[in-house]
């Protein structure tokens, strides 16, 4: 096949975890017989210190042009005291409302070699295994009216029947997929925009008969997170509650530093990058875990492109090479073969 | 001193838990010299089965005419196919708005006893002690518009400048009679109201030298309390975040059957209540852990009344009783010596 993959590697560490993906991809192109066209551009504060936006032209044009988007981190202090409008966080919400990348999935799943770095109890943070699919062109983020000034505030929760049915319907989907359990999380005790939420979910539902479902607030979802997470197998939500959750989530493990995720539209188009963030403290000193930015090419090569071989060869050479014990420093409980980012993506492409 | 206390026993466990407080405040005022006068009054399910509403006339009027509030839980399976205005939920939000208790104090702190049924590893919540304050009256809950309909919906989050400082006042004397630490969270990356927020904690932090404040996302603070919940002194943040926010940190030290809440305002007016539910499974059994509802009793004595050694005796009361291996079956990680409801109120009784 021939993809053309635009990357955005961004800030901090991005640019090194954006190359060694981009490394994995060349290794899988020839090992598969695939061509994968590049189209690097900036994104996030070296996007405004380039061309003083966030999301310049230039890289719009750079993803239409592009199958799939492929993005490091964005984010760091230098930025901090920019103005909204050219703030690194502006270029990832611009370019998710660009391409209508209204389903943003995140898989967390318990890593065994890593059960030591998690801070939950190790019976309670094994098997975990949940994929958190959070609206993400919706809601609190983009509802107008939208403003301050000195002496009041406000932000609009709005949802339109429509947005919330793709989005249930994609984690509708993804349930089936996977253990048929879907857990519907929202406020419908105190928020308009939940009931709403909710009745839709209880319509699509007899779509779906092989998915049980579960409706939940966003409150016991928080402790159940932590109590017992084992019992989340897809989790459906709206922006403002799956931006924590997802957060919370993506700790329980203790492999923060290895998730991935996907921000994906209907058509299969979609953006892939880590969960972690740009690490500004370790950026530049070859010591970043590139594991979240390889998996996110993996997901991409499997979601975007329907390569699903090529993306299950990413996924178990990274695992190899963590159960052989070898991981960056993030990861405190690997065995004790701490290797640079450098050397672990030829360790990934070398399994 | 004479104080008037309404006592609210809600729902499912409700009654017996309220039922242990009484006895506790009773033995108290017999000791301290005190007296008790006390309203008995409906509320939640139990309310709209008696009187048709969650949050009757009589019962207002009988808080009206008393010192403090003392509440049970609400809820339970029986009400939850009711309509809207007729949910036990809305007694709670309707008594918080009607009293402008704008609040939501609770504490979370470590009982070395129960490390044990802590979900995170005992090194992590070990000497967790911390106080959420949650703005109660304002936000997502009760802005207007907030309404749905078959093709969409919408909530508003609304704050007044002025609700944003009582608040963060509350919270500023909160930190300077603790740890001199103040968390303020926030999403000041994309809310509006957050923006307001932020602005307000730097002006007000001007008059309390003494404390150090942090601005966090709400993102990063779920992420920190199971990571680092150490970390933490007070916590500020507005009313749904908070709602999130503080159950979450509920769990984490394994002992929500422990842990008291105050809704107060200026005045010292308030009202006080477990953190747990209603229960009701367990709901007649002779089962609940009353330790709630007796230390929310407490805090009432030293917020509302200012009853410090008062409420002190009774927090060490609970945690003798708890050191000498006693306890209530939901708590798996004490002793084993596991007792009634009854048999516990005595013991603090005694102690
Ligand atoms: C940077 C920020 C605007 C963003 C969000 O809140 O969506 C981030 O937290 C995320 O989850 O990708
Ligand atoms: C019952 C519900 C309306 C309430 C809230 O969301 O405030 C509860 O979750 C709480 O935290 O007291």
């Amino acid at each position: 096949m021939e993809k053309t993959i635009a990357v955005l590697p961004g800030d901090g560490i991005g640019p090194e975890v954006t190359e060694a993906a981009v490394k994995v991809l060349k290794s899988i192109a020839m090992r598969y017989g695939h061509t994968f066209h590049w189209k690097f551009a900036a994104i996030g504060g070296a996007a405004v210190d380039q061309f003083g936006s966030p999301l310049p032209t230039e890289t719009v044009e750079a993803c239409e042009a592009s199958d799939a988007i492929l993005l490091g981190a964005v984010g760091g202090p230098k930025w901090d005291q920019n103005p909204a409008e050219q703030r690194p966080e502006k270029g990832l919400l611009s370019i998710r409302k660009h391409f209508d990348l209204f389903a943003n999935v995140r898989p967390v799943k318990a890593v065994p070699a890593l059960l030591g770095s998690s801070p939950l109890k190790e019976d309670i943070a094994r098997e975990v295994d949940m994929v958190i699919v959070r609206e993400l062109t919706g809601g609190l983020y983009f509802g107008e009216p939208k403003r301050h000034n000195e002496n009041s505030a406000v932000d609009t929760l709005v949802y339109t029947r429509a947005e919330i049915e793709r989005i249930v319907d994609q984690a509708f989907e993804m349930a089936r997929s996977r253990r048929g359990k879907l857990a519907s999380v929202d406020k419908a005790n105190v928020l308009e925009s939940s009931k709403l939420w909710r009745k839709v979910v209880e319509e699509r539902k007899a779509g779906y008969p092989d998915v049980e479902v579960e409706h939940m607030l966003v409150d016991s979802a928080a402790m159940k997170l932590i109590t017992n997470p084992r019992a989340f197998d897809v989790v459906v939500t709206e922006n403002m509650f799956g931006d924590i959750l997802s957060d919370e989530a993506s700790v329980i493990t203790g492999s923060l530093g290895m998730l991935p995720s996907a921000s994906i539209r209907s058509d299969g188009f979609g953006l892939y990058e880590p969960v972690h963030g740009s690490a500004p403290d370790i950026a530049g000193q070859n010591k970043a875990n590139p594991s979240a930015a390889i998996l996110s090419a993996a997901m991409m090569l499997r979601q975007s492109f329907g390569m699903e071989s090529e993306a299950s060869a990413i996924e178990d050479a990274v695992m190899s090479v963590l159960e052989d014990g070898y991981c960056t420093g993030d990861l405190s409980a690997c065995g004790n073969k701490v290797i640079s980012t450098e050397r672990f993506v030829e360790k990934v492409i070398e399994e």
